[in-house]
């Protein structure tokens, strides 16, 4: 295999990557090339810059030489956004991993994209403060990732996405010039807010090199609360009941029958054989907050009946209700060996429908299919369970996707709820956003990287 | 005074806007080209759209036409951001002041921009809703506005900006392209953000003509709580001692000696003669949560040995314990009969080295300068009292602005934490962001607006 790129543009690459912050060979480069959707194409060069310069002497390169630039965390993007689809440079944020300030004078903490998620809120949880952005992902991913996707997670019902985290950031833009975003002040309102441009941005116009995140005090206490009903009507109502309540939530999840079915396959289950759907909810505040949300929870959720009910007040006893939850992954190849995923959101009051007509969907096709997650926020997970190996099921489980984008986009929706865009659902965002949005997207992009250097083919 | 419009355009505006939707003498025009930072420009015709699709219209015109087009909500901009500097079109949202729908399933609402802030906060909280963005104007100034500045407002320290509000916009571009960026989803992240690149824009991209705003279930209870002292630094340690307590207030707002001075010059004050600072804090959340944080709150005040101390826990006696709150302005004119206002903010935990600068200022240039205001979020306002009609005071007074605005990028604070750059600001902005960052907002500008029409001369 030769080289994709010219050879100045090598001899410039080793110069400015010396060592092995530059890999070229294909056995080296090769694990740079995937992310969790699977799909992969070969990078040309893979960089490991360890400072803002480096970084911006090398999109002055990318720039002037036209070569492609895909920023790359962790990789546990699920949406191709860190495929090197055209032959470019992996830039991966490995060696930017430091933690460079926790202030509790200030309420902030200041790090390098590399870093990961979960040891970002451990080391700001060691001095009482709270990172409240948690993904899924949040022990593997890196904030990198999680800024560049906006991601989201269970806690958003309460805080909020990455976004709303984000006090300022250091970026380099191609060509070389260096952005500094906002600031450390929790307000700030001068000129365009390029901060929360760069967020969810998917790496398209510019390489984050530095963040500045809000903290908040770290919430004294925890409680949660499973429930399990007879029907999935009764699991909605109590949804809402929760919220009429006047409580909101740092995590609402929603189960559905199947995945209740598919658990107990997995080993015994305390709810009743041919529970029909089930809420996980969790609480934060202060000792008497938590207490008293409790007791309402409880409250509120009880005229729904439901036929299993269970409550947690200790890390330890929340850690076993939730188990569950972390088990789905696992539990829904009980319906298939291959798994088609996808990451929707509709209008909270929507999810029961959503999940409705999602059910009506792979009925129709003889599949079936899981929608569980983020009730709290209307975000769910869709597994559409199937054979891979047989063509006809594999078609079908591609018309599933089809048509449950549809429905989404139908109930007022949106085609993702928190993974991005990435490489595979582009031909959806026009459908969901509208020409004119999307061509709005385009200028903004051709204005910041007139050459579409930045992860070209993603997002928009 | 002669129309500053072709005749063909002043045409085509009355063929658009029948009757007295549109404005073309000055004595009905003039009101239009002013705003509450009492700078004034002959608007050249002022329009009242009705529907996104006479803006579109409009916005096509002068897009062709290069005429440049002036949003205006309700004028309380304090920034110079709603004057027409050069001859063009004032489009008021006076008559797109609908609320068009309160959602209790979905959590959100969707309005206009003409309507009053105030309003909309009632008509969400008759359902049991918040909406928590709560700018000081918020009786008088509309969302349009809020959304085109990024308002903030004392809640917040826990509530954010304005545009953490936000889920979707509809918008009209230079040229009549309509955006609608968003949804009506509570996690949404395909694409740029383009909701949060129009919020804070100051006008100067498209024109908002509808918002899908979030909303939170209304609080049960809240309590406030007045404790003054007898030294700053004692005032500033109680403010950190209600963070590291855990608790996260609604606001918490700073008075320092010469307000407390002033309001006692106003009336009888509770407070003891010579009092050197207060803080008034609000906390809200279920009873049973306010009751615990009241308590808390008390007890991580008490060490810092408050000379005054006054809690309040129904609606009328908090709306009395923070009565001195809105009598400042009011006491400001004790120290002179002219005031230039700013709007900085500072790293949290630099309030108090602020305050102590400004002060300095002050007392070096022979000149009160009040700084009181968001402690919470290191957002402070300061009044630099002075008499306009004597020329060495005038001057002073914006030595003391100049001086006062070199010291927060001093401390790594921002120009203005929640007014906005307009007009007033202009000069500052590349200092604090930096010309990359400046350059970065222009070449979006120009992406989405290339002949420069949309509030022209402001922001950035």
């Amino acid at each position: 295999m030769k080289p994709a790129l010219p050879p100045s543009v090598l001899r410039a690459l080793e110069a400015l990557f010396p060592g092995d912050a530059l890999l070229v060979s294909p056995e080296e480069t090769a694990v740079f090339g995937a992310d969790a959707s699977r799909k992969h194409a070969s990078p040309a060069a893979v960089v490991r810059p360890e400072s803002t310069e480096q970084a911006a002497e090398l999109l002055k390169l990318a720039h002037l030489e036209r070569v492609p630039i895909y920023p790359r965390g962790r990789g546990t993007n699920v949406v191709g956004g860190c495929v090197p689809l055209a032959p470019g440079i992996v830039v991966s944020t490995s060696r930017l991993n430091r933690i460079l300030d926790i202030s509790t004078d200030d309420f902030l903490c200041v790090c390098q994209p590399g870093v990961a998620t979960g040891d970002l809120q451990d080391a700001c949880k060691a001095q009482g403060l709270l990172y409240a952005p948690d993904p899924a992902s949040a022990r593997f991913s890196s904030i990198g990732g999680n800024l560049a996707q906006n991601a989201g997670g269970m806690r958003a019902v309460k805080y909020g996405t990455t976004r709303d985290w984000v006090l300022g950031l250091t970026a380099v833009l191609p060509g070389g010039s260096v952005l500094r975003t906002g600031s450390r002040c929790h307000k700030d309102v001068a000129g365009l807010d390029l901060t929360r441009l760069l967020v969810g941005s998917e790496g398209t116009l510019a390489l984050i090199t530095q963040a500045t995140l809000k903290l908040i005090p770290l919430p004294e206490a925890s409680a949660s609360l499973l429930a399990v009903f007879a029907s999935e009507e009764a699991a909605i109502g109590a949804a809402k009941a929760v919220f009429a309540a006047g409580i909101l939530p740092t995590a609402l999840e929603f189960l559905p029958a199947e995945v209740l079915f598919a658990l107990g396959k997995l080993g015994p289950t305390p709810w009743p054989d041919g529970s029909k759907a089930a809420l996980l909810l969790a609480i934060d505040g202060s000792e008497e907050a938590v207490r008293a949300d409790l007791s309402r929870l409880l409250r509120a959720v009880e005229p729904l009946r439901p036929a299993f009910l269970q409550k947690a007040r200790t890390p330890q006893d929340e850690e076993a209700l939730w188990e569950p939850r972390r088990q789905i992954n696992q539990g829904a190849y009980q319906y298939g060996p291959d798994k088609l995923s996808d990451d929707i959101a509709v209008p909270r009051g929507s999810v029961g429908e959503a999940v409705r007509r999602i059910r009506e969907i792979g009925r129709g096709l003889s599949l079936t299919i899981l929608a569980f997650g983020h009730l709290g926020d209307g975000n769910l997970h869709v597994n559409i369970m199937h054979d891979a190996s047989d063509a006809d099921q594999a078609r079908r489980a591609l018309d599933a996707k089809q048509a449950v984008l549809e429905m989404t986009i139908a109930l007022g929706g949106t085609i993702s709820g928190e993974h991005g865009v990435g490489l595979t659902k582009l031909a959806w965002l026009s459908r969901m956003r509208g020409p004119e949005a999307v061509a709005a997207m385009q200028a903004v992009k051709f204005a910041l990287d007139p050459h579409g250097i930045m992860n070209p083919g993603k997002a928009y």
